[in-house]
């Protein structure tokens, strides 16, 4: 594959079909993809309803000509989010992710020119996850995995996450941090518009201030962590938190290295729907480190994703990274 | 008063004294102010220490001196969130709020040219609230209030509000929001430092998120609402709902303007950190609608608010408007 075209990091499958509940019907929240035709099926979490699905969802054929339409070169594909399953006990999740991360590994191998993987792990149980990992690797060939901006409504700082974390720096996979049930959403229960829209990002924001806070890159310098959406809200939370650090002494010396170089650290994708913020983000905040990303096949996906990397890329420094180089060091391409 | 000289639009004060518990200590959340000596005291509510004050909270010349020093032509004075006290009944939580009026009122009638005033209402009973909307102007001569970003619970686009807001509008009282008992503190127990870095600016966000969705400005076209923090990280959050608001069909018609429309009729001010954030906001979220806030004198403050104010003024459209004519506009000074 060319290193300088598109590479979209940010993209989600559901496979057509899904295992069945290994307990035979009792386990509430295990999904299901109840198929309409060729072209339409509905994700059921147990028997509810939780999103229509088309093709893009997981026909190869279909995906590699919109990509040709959207000039991209290459997309990244992760599970939809609701799939990872925190809510499961960790055996069948386990059976679950392993599933899917199967399926996403042949989408792969069928067109290696076209797409890269990031999996799966039940990081309800950081220890299995951290064992997860190594067939992420070796059995799936997957580049890394994507993960949840909370689990079960803890923040990646916790130290519970500490062995996950040891695992994918030492195997050299890269971490995709996605939002997923996020926290404040009951206090919007009076707005459930607002929730994909405001509570989604603040959860981002949260999971990305508490990995600063909580030490976690001062303890796995070498972990790649990426961010969907921009890092969601944190961009002002961020430089917040700098001035803090500054006025109180470091936080009372809890926190070697400033906020701002962590989060220099950090990759974020570009999916922030604004070309002003992203070129805030790109020069001020973690420049080089912002990949391309779409959230396709999706509702609030970034459509023209060239044209919108294009009208960013030719105005803030390292440029060229939005298109591919930040992706490529991200998902450790260039180490191979 | 000159229209150009640097006006500060977030300060905060605490009287010397305050009233004692009207029923004689059984309020367990009573404010009190402990004074150790004519430079220092601690805040109690209740029994419980709040917050070391020093004499900036309530001493004139001492404030105006560092006003000279800061070359600030103006300081709006607002109370110590905290003295809000939504949490206590309406009925003493009037005559707090009421003496902490009158303490405002007597500072700004003694340097008229160096202070003006933004009170606080009772907004746990809306009714009451808006009754005493017509006390903030006509007894107290302030020129708006403060207000938490959410009332015990409740986000501002709740409608149980609309009556302070009918008032608001009425009067042509300016309404500044800020951050006041979190509800995402919760979440972050296990990351205490983070509350104030990360909580307060979603908050913050959260609740103009709301003003927006629940069609508050729509309501009161003519409403004057301000929010401390630039807004929090409201920002991001508002690029998202823009890109929401387009793909869904203005949100299934429940909102007839855009988000990025109501976003930039609210004032924000400058207390955001950094430089380029604030010209982001300047520039692409509300032209014109940013104005100058230190939090003078808490340890969070701006500090050379008119060095920071220049570095951005320079490189903005409108520019001149965050010296002055933002705030002037916002506290209705270029009406009377």
């Amino acid at each position: 594959m060319s290193g300088s075209g598109l590479i979209d990091v940010h993209s989600h499958i559901v496979p057509r079909q899904l295992p069945a509940d290994p307990t035979g019907g009792r386990i509430e929240k295990w999904p299901c993809v109840q198929c309409h035709s060729a072209t339409s099926a509905t994700v059921l979490m147990g028997q509810k309803p939780f999103r229509k699905i088309d093709e893009r969802s997981w026909d190869i054929a279909r995906r590699v000509a919109d990509m040709d339409r959207d000039h991209v070169a290459a997309q990244v594909l992760s599970p939809m989010p609701e799939l990872l399953s925190y809510w499961l006990d960790a055996a069948p999740a386990t059976e679950l992710a392993r599933f899917v991360n199967g399926a996403i590994a042949e989408m792969v191998a069928k067109r290696p020119d076209r797409f890269y993987g990031l999996g799966s792990v039940p990081m309800q149980e950081p220890a299995r996850a951290a064992e997860e990992l190594r067939l992420v690797k070796e059995k799936f060939a997957l580049s890394g995995v994507e993960i949840g901006s909370n689990i079960n409504g803890k923040y990646l700082g916790d130290r519970r996450f500490d062995p996950f974390f040891a695992a994918a720096e030492e195997l050299g996979l890269a971490v995709f941090v996605h939002a997923l049930h996020p926290l404040q959403a009951p206090h919007l229960a009076a707005m459930p518009t607002l929730v994909p829209f405001a509570a989604f990002p603040v959860d981002t924001a949260l999971c990305a201030a508490s990995l600063i806070m909580d030490g976690v890159l001062e303890r796995f310098p070498r972990l790649r962590i990426g961010f969907s959406h921009g890092g969601g809200a944190f961009g002002p939370i961020l430089h917040r938190m700098e001035h803090g650090w500054r006025a109180s002494g470091r936080f009372d010396g809890k926190l070697p290295q400033s906020p701002r170089s962590y989060a220099a650290r950090f990759f974020y994708d570009s999916l922030v729907y604004d070309p002003h913020y992203l070129a805030h983000l790109a020069t001020h905040v973690a420049p080089g480190q912002i990949f391309a990303g779409t959230d396709y096949p999706y509702l609030i996906e970034q459509r023209d994703p060239a044209g919108f990397i294009c009208s960013v890329a030719d105005v803030v420094e390292h440029g060229q990274t939005l298109w591919s180089g930040a992706a490529r060091r991200f998902l450790g391409l260039d180490l191979e």
